[in-house]
């Protein structure tokens, strides 16, 4: 039998490096039962500035009716340490949210809104179009002090409410966010559905008009696809990867189930394949090792783990 | 600026069709501390048979003072039903595991040996030639029968003793493997260290002198990157994978931590890439939650956690 031919490789042309975003503080423990006291998340923060990461979404400005988990956000943005060479953001729903952020020292700020309407309905409690109007009134003000906006878009890949999600309306809120000014725009996955063909077929539409630079990653592993699915992204030249330290984030129905692609798992694949981060994978296992006594329970990160049996197999 | 060129898409050659190699109760079940009895074991595998699965890997006829978990493997061989189109497999240590599984009925055997020489040493106290030595008289008189052998090459990818292991060596194994006689020759990533750019790498040698449908994908999801190695290994053509019900054959070590790939996200991950297994997700659920009662821990397949959390929600 002769031998194959094969499709070309898509490990020729990988990115030399990748930049981490870090959103544990934030996308991880808003969705954790138990509170974290502020004192421990600013530890853990000041922390994760020492692993070299270069950006840690740390909290988030929204009304603590909505999300109790993060109504210390001033507390923590004004109680961690400012390293140089880090960027701390925060999620804002709004001008109000923005001034406050802006108050306690953000100069990194993200809006966010949903793909589709009914989860962004939820969400929010607007339609897409208010949303996209107030946003108008937080990037242009944010961009004249010099704090940059970056934007989520959510269930890019599916919604729980409507199913499929049309590329289309992804297409054109990312054409309305770049003209709004946001420097960056996180393409979520919020509920953890995707496959590496989906994401090849979203990814490609959207890097006909919009540079790579302007993309980032943002996977949920609900149904164990997440790191599949950046390795198509990062394939595809995207150097920004959305995750979250010990794969915090999970859903309240399935604990230690369903959180954000785990740091350590995606710096693990990069670093395997060549790709550099600057991160620390054992420096960020430490902190791992502390939040989960916090959180109380497991993390879901497998490298992390997979570490933590090495450590006790050497008797450390 | 100007859009950027891609590389080729890897989705274009997706096969159609691919063949999940289902090796819960053997490779997931060796590695469980809690002892599984005989009537459970045939009940799952019964289960098993009923939902798509063409091949499984139901015991091995190892020395009981090796894997006390299966040294029931002649009563499970004889108590199962042995459905039409269904491939029941066991692994065979040599010629004497060879004629007791035939004696109970198996058609179908697998031997196994590491592409290392420590891990090979330490798991069946031979060297790599004697190993292959030994195989000689187990792959003629099966094939003599009727029985097809496959083999399993352990620590392809990295050996936990010796580390890197050079691709010239599962080389030449695959050569004289194929020499012998087996009709398939499954790639271990034993301690679950490899990446999707290894992966390529390590595939693509092989496939220069190797049809894909004599490989198989088998990888341990230690570190989390298993689904994005078989995606690198099915986009390169290779039709078969590997995969045990609910991710079980987690590490004594780290429990729940690092079993195989989980069946029910492969197949997730296959199906939302229009690659038909044949396999039904929610019959594949049903038998992952009695066997995680049996097993007495939670089982690592995200999907399985996914869907037990809607089924849940949905009330039943």
């Amino acid at each position: 039998m002769s031998s194959p031919v094969l499709p070309e490789s898509l490990f020729r042309t990988l990115p030399a490096r990748v930049t981490i975003y870090e959103v544990g503080p934030r996308d991880g423990l808003q969705n954790e039962q138990r509170m974290v006291p502020t004192a421990d998340k600013i530890a853990m923060i000041n922390g994760l500035s020492r692993t070299g990461l270069t950006h840690i979404e740390i909290t988030s400005f929204v009304n603590p009716k909505w999300i109790p988990q993060l109504s210390d956000a001033s507390d923590v943005a004004r109680g961690i340490e400012r390293r140089e060479g880090v960027h701390y953001s925060c999620l804002v729903p709004n001008r109000r949210g923005m001034d406050a952020a802006v108050q306690a020292g953000m100069r990194d700020v993200a809006v966010f809104l949903s793909a589709s309407e009914t989860h962004n309905k939820k969400n929010v409690n607007k339609t897409i179009d208010e949303t996209l109007a107030a946003f108008a009134e937080v990037v242009g003000p944010a961009r004249e002090q010099g704090v940059r906006v970056r934007a989520y878009v959510s269930t890019v890949y599916g919604c729980p409410y409507e199913g499929a999600v049309d590329v289309a309306r992804v297409e054109d809120l990312v054409h309305k966010l770049r003209a709004l000014g946001v420097y960056q725009i996180s393409l979520g996955d919020t509920i953890g559905v995707a496959t590496p063909a989906q994401v090849d077929h979203v990814l490609r539409r959207l890097l006909a008009f919009c540079p790579q630079e302007e993309l980032a990653l943002h996977f949920h592993d609900t149904r164990g696809t997440a790191l599949a699915n950046i390795l198509v992204g990062v394939a595809l030249g995207i150097t920004t990867v959305d995750s979250a330290l010990g794969g915090l984030g999970g859903c309240p129905y399935a604990p230690g189930a369903s959180g954000n692609a785990a740091t350590e798992d995606v710096v693990y694949m990069l670093h395997g394949m060549g790709i550099d981060t600057g991160l620390n994978l054992d420096a960020l296992v430490d902190i791992s090792q502390r939040v989960a006594a916090w959180v109380g329970h497991e993390l879901p990160s497998k490298f992390f783990k997979a570490r933590l049996g090495e450590r006790l197999r050497q008797g450390h």
